[in-house]
């Protein structure tokens, strides 16, 4: 999983049908210290989350999972909100 | 998933037949201010996509979900055409 | 596989229900001396893993084998803690 | 899928032996100008592509499908030989 | 499929028990001309490779098709060792 802040949505009237009602955020990547690191990806809310929170989320196969539909094209899922990070290194 | 641009497709007369009947765009990744970010690929086009409209596609196992065609090898489909990005952070 | 080191640990109370009882650490990914390499990511300790042990992770779908739930969406995985690294080029 | 150049072969006669039987070439990516971008892999030919030729392959688990053997061990096959790039940006 | 040199192996006694009997090799990524590009990763050996040998190894879902046991978390095997690569661009 990776870190991650909300930072805006995606609208798009024209798109495949088992992507209709899902929530499509705008994730700005951050590393450790939550400097932003790499480029901004879509993925589907399923926590509630909202803009300029920091959350984590997954990509590829496994972001299928949380969705409330079978089958649908995602790739990328956020899958929780982040309330601290606790670096002991 | 992740922002793109149409910039055109591709044309094989010779190809696997399971992707035969599939439109290949070739799109142009982008970042969130509509930048080009790193080098085109293709991606075959299933909401009727064309050359410079602002997408959104898949990558990975999960391109072949929305494909009219089982079990064909393809690794990133359009799965919708972008109306706005708002950016709120 | 990849090396990583742990370097903490992620605390969230909203997140999705498969993930509630996992353990969500903080790894820096390491090249084979054993020097940062790339961005810290999140992996589901499987292996009892603590902070400044270096571990082996997976990523990507085989990351779910080792949960104790089935269809977490997960995709990073501790499954080792790395004795000894020998290289003999 | 993504755009390379099949610029040799791999030979090997210690390997798995699902892959046997499969020929094994080494693909040079290339950028939509059909510049070189990035570091060669190996592909298994699945059109009868040769050296020279542009071709498209696809990655990760969709590269199985195309196979003529069931469960090999491979991650990326060439689904096609180019005929034309159209760039209409 | 990417090539790349065993530089050594890992040990873990602690580790989870699937993969408790593979061996897990220290690969250094090559490119054609067997220059090293990127960072060495851990694959699982299936051909009987050792230090020093030219591999060519897959990653992600694939990795766990050539292995003895079921359900390993593994992303990364070795599935061959190289005789010669064929350059003929």
């Amino acid at each position: 999983m990776y870190l991650g802040k909300v930072i805006g949505n995606i609208w798009a009237t024209k798109k495949y049908p088992a992507v209709h009602s899902l929530k499509m955020m705008l994730i700005q990547p951050l590393d450790a210290e939550q400097n932003n690191s790499g480029e901004p990806l879509i993925a589907i809310d399923t926590v509630g989350s909202g803009p300029g929170e920091i959350v984590f989320y997954i990509t590829a196969s496994e972001a299928v999972i949380p969705l409330p539909v079978d089958f649908a094209p995602v790739d990328a899922s956020i899958v929780g909100i982040v309330d601290s990070i606790n670096i002991e290194n």
